[in-house]
C-alpha cells in the first residue's frame, strides 16, 4: 500500500528546497527519508557499502535516466518506472539488485503531493524487487528548466554464480520467448498524453522483474543455458531482437501469430499505423535459450504474476545473419526493417 | 589536452538521438565511447566491476545531479563539474574514486560539438582524478523539456583503510581548514550568466580533489585523527560549517581575517549584496582536524596545485553548540547566519 502523506494541494516545491539549506534537508526528511527508510540509507554524501560480501566478488552497475511526460498514467508513474528500469537492468545480466541511488530534477513549483506519490511508489517498487534505495540527490531547477520532474536511478547488482547472459551469446537453435505482451507501456503512454483523442483502457506493463529472472535461473539445472535476457524498453522488443541479432551474428525468425498482443494495444497500433513490436515495454523480457529447456521456461514463467502469458515467438537460424524476419499469418516472410528514430513514436 | 570532434557547426541532438535505436547506438560510439574508452566501458546495459577485490571490502556509493546555466564557464564546463562533483563526494568519504556511470539528459537541437566538448572535459577530468567512467545512459528530451544538458553522475570507491571522516566527528579543539579561496564557483557563473551586467574575470575552482586528499591521509600516522572532509559545494563553506556544528553538537569560531577570498570575489560579492561563505566552491574542502596536526596538513595541501592557499580559518569550540560564530578583524563576534534557500544565489 503507498502511504500518503499530508501535504496541501498548494504545497509547491521551491527553488529554496534545491538551495543545499534547511529547507533542502527538510524536503529530504519530510519525503525522501521517510518513505525510503532503511539500515542503508544515507542523506550523507555517499552510503558505505558492504559490496565485498557479495558472493562472487563481481558487481553488476547500471545507470538510467527517466523522463515521462505525463508523470503518471495507467499502471504507474515516473517513479515505479525509475525503479523497475535499473532493476530490470540489473537482472538483464544475471544481478539480484541490491542497492539502488536515486538523483532528482525538479521544475520549480511542483507539487509536494504528487513528489510524495513518486516517492511512495518508488520505495514500494524498491520493496517489491528486494532492492534498498540508499543514497540520493535532490535539485531544483527554475520554472521551464525543466518539465515536471526527471529521474535518474543507478543501480548496484550482486551477479548470480555461474550466469552469464549476454546480448552475444544467441546461437542458432535457440527459442525466443518474450515473457508477456508487447508494447503495453508504449501504448499506454500515448494514449495518457492525449495527443489523439484516443480513448482506450492500457495499462502499462511496468513492472520489477528481479524474482522473474531468479526464478528463471532456479529452473534450469546449468544458468549458462539462458543466452540472452534482456527487457524491452526504449524502442521495444523489435528493437532488442535487432540488437542482438547484430551482436550474436545470427539472424532471427518470429512467428508473427505466436506475439502476444493485447487487444486494445492492437487496436490503437491498428488506429496510429504503429507496430506493436516497436512500442517500449518496462515489464517485458526477450530471452533466447536452447529450444529444449524453452517449455520449462515458459511453464516457470506462466506460474508469476507478471509473465502469465509468457510464448515462445520464434527461433534463431544462421541464416540472414543479423536481420529479424517475420513470418506471417499466411505463412509468408517479410523483414521486420531495422528501427530508427523517425519510426519510433516518442514516449519519454 | 581536450580532444576535438570533427562536428560542424549545424549537427544537433535529435530525439532520434534518444530513441534507443541506430542513431543512439551512434551517438555513444562517436562521443562518448571514443572519449571514456578504457576496459571496464560497457556500452550494455551495466558494467561489471571486480568491486569485491577493493581491499577493505567497504565500497562508497554516491549520486549527484548537475544542471548549471550557462554550460560552460571559465575554469569548466558541465561535464567538468559532473566529475568533480562525485570524484569530490567520494573523497570526503575517505574513498579512492573508482568508478562512474554519467547519464544524460539532453534537449533536442543541443550542439553535437557542444555535446563532444562536455564529453572530453569529462574523460580528461576523469582520467585526471584516477577514476573510470564504466557505464551510461542517454535521453534526449523535447526543446523546452529540459534546459540544454543535464548531467547525473553517481560513483563507486573504495574507502581508504581506517580512513573514517564524518561530518559528526568534529571534536572541540580541532582546527577548521580551508583548502583554498572561497565563493569562487558561485561567482565565476553569478558572473557567466550576465544577470548583473558585472565584467569581472573570475575563474571557478571547479578541480576533482582525489589526489589531496590521499595526499592528507598519508601525510598522518594515524588516518582517524582527520575528523571531518566537506566539499563547500551547493551553499558555500557557510552551509557546510552550520552542518557540521549541527551534526557534531559543536560551535564553530570562524577567524574571518583568515578566510582567503579573492580580490575579484569580494568585489562581486560586494556589489551584489552577498557573503562569499555562502557562495559555491566545486574545488575546495572544509576540514577538521586537531590542531596539533593541522600546521602539518597545511603544509601538505601548500605543495599541491589546487590548494597552494589553504589555510586554517578557525576552531571547533565546545560552547554555543550548533552555531557559527564570526571574529571579525575588529575583534567582535557576530553570529553567521543560518543558511536558508532565499539567502543563497541560484546558481544551479
Amino acid at each position: 500500500m503507498i502511504m500518503t502523506a499530508e501535504f496541501p494541494d498548494d504545497a509547491r516545491v521551491t527553488l529554496a528546497h534545491g538551495a543545499g539549506g534547511r529547507q533542502t534537508a527538510a524536503l529530504i526528511a519530510r519525503v525522501f527519508a521517510r518513505h525510503f527508510q532503511n539500515p542503508d540509507f544515507t542523506a550523507d554524501d555517499a552510503a558505505i557499502l558492504p559490496v565485498g560480501n557479495f558472493a562472487t566478488g563481481r558487481t553488476a552497475f547500471t545507470t538510467d535516466g527517466f523522463i515521462v511526460s505525463p508523470w503518471q498514467f495507467p499502471g504507474g508513474n515516473i517513479g515505479k518506472l525509475s525503479i523497475c528500469g535499473t532493476v530490470n537492468d540489473l537482472a538483464c545480466m544475471g544481478a539480484v539488485p541490491r542497492y539502488l541511488s536515486c538523483a532528482f530534477q525538479i521544475e520549480e513549483g511542483f507539487p509536494l503531493r504528487d513528489l510524495d506519490a513518486i516517492a511512495a511508489a518508488m520505495a514500494e517498487t524498491a520493496k517489491a524487487a528486494g532492492v534498498r534505495i540508499v543514497a540520493g540527490d535532490t535539485k531544483v531547477a527554475g520554472r521551464g528548466q525543466v518539465d515536471g520532474v526527471f529521474i535518474t536511478t543507478t543501480g548496484l547488482g550482486e551477479l548470480l554464480p555461474d550466469a552469464e547472459p549476454s546480448g552475444s551469446r544467441a546461437e542458432a537453435g535457440d527459442a525466443i520467448i518474450v515473457t508477456g505482451d508487447v508494447g503495453r507501456h508504449g501504448a499506454a503512454i500515448l494514449v495518457a498524453r492525449r495527443d489523439f483523442a484516443i480513448d482506450a483502457a492500457i495499462t502499462s506493463d511496468c513492472a520489477p522483474l528481479a524474482a522473474t529472472v531468479r526464478a528463471l535461473f532456479a529452473a534450469v539445472p546449468d544458468k549458462s543455458a539462458i543466452h540472452t535476457i534482456r527487457d524491452a524498453t526504449r524502442g521495444g522488443v523489435g528493437t532488442v531482437l535487432h540488437e542482438i541479432a547484430a551482436e550474436s551474428h545470427v539472424g532471427i525468425e518470429l512467428d508473427a501469430p505466436a506475439i502476444p498482443v493485447a487487444p486494445e494495444v492492437r487496436g490503437v497500433c491498428g488506429l496510429l499505423g504503429l507496430e506493436p513490436l516497436y512500442l517500449a515495454c518496462e515489464g517485458r523480457l526477450v530471452l533466447f535459450a536452447p529450444q529444449a529447456i524453452a517449455p520449462k521456461l515458459v511453464e516457470t514463467l506462466r506460474a508469476l504474476p507478471d509473465s502469465r502469458q509468457a510464448a515462445i515467438i520464434g527461433h534463431v537460424t544462421p541464416d540472414f545473419s543479423g536481420r529479424v524476419v517475420l513470418r506471417t499469418e499466411i505463412g509468408t516472410k517479410t523483414l521486420l526493417p531495422e528501427p530508427s528514430g523517425e519510426l519510433l513514436p516518442r514516449i519519454c
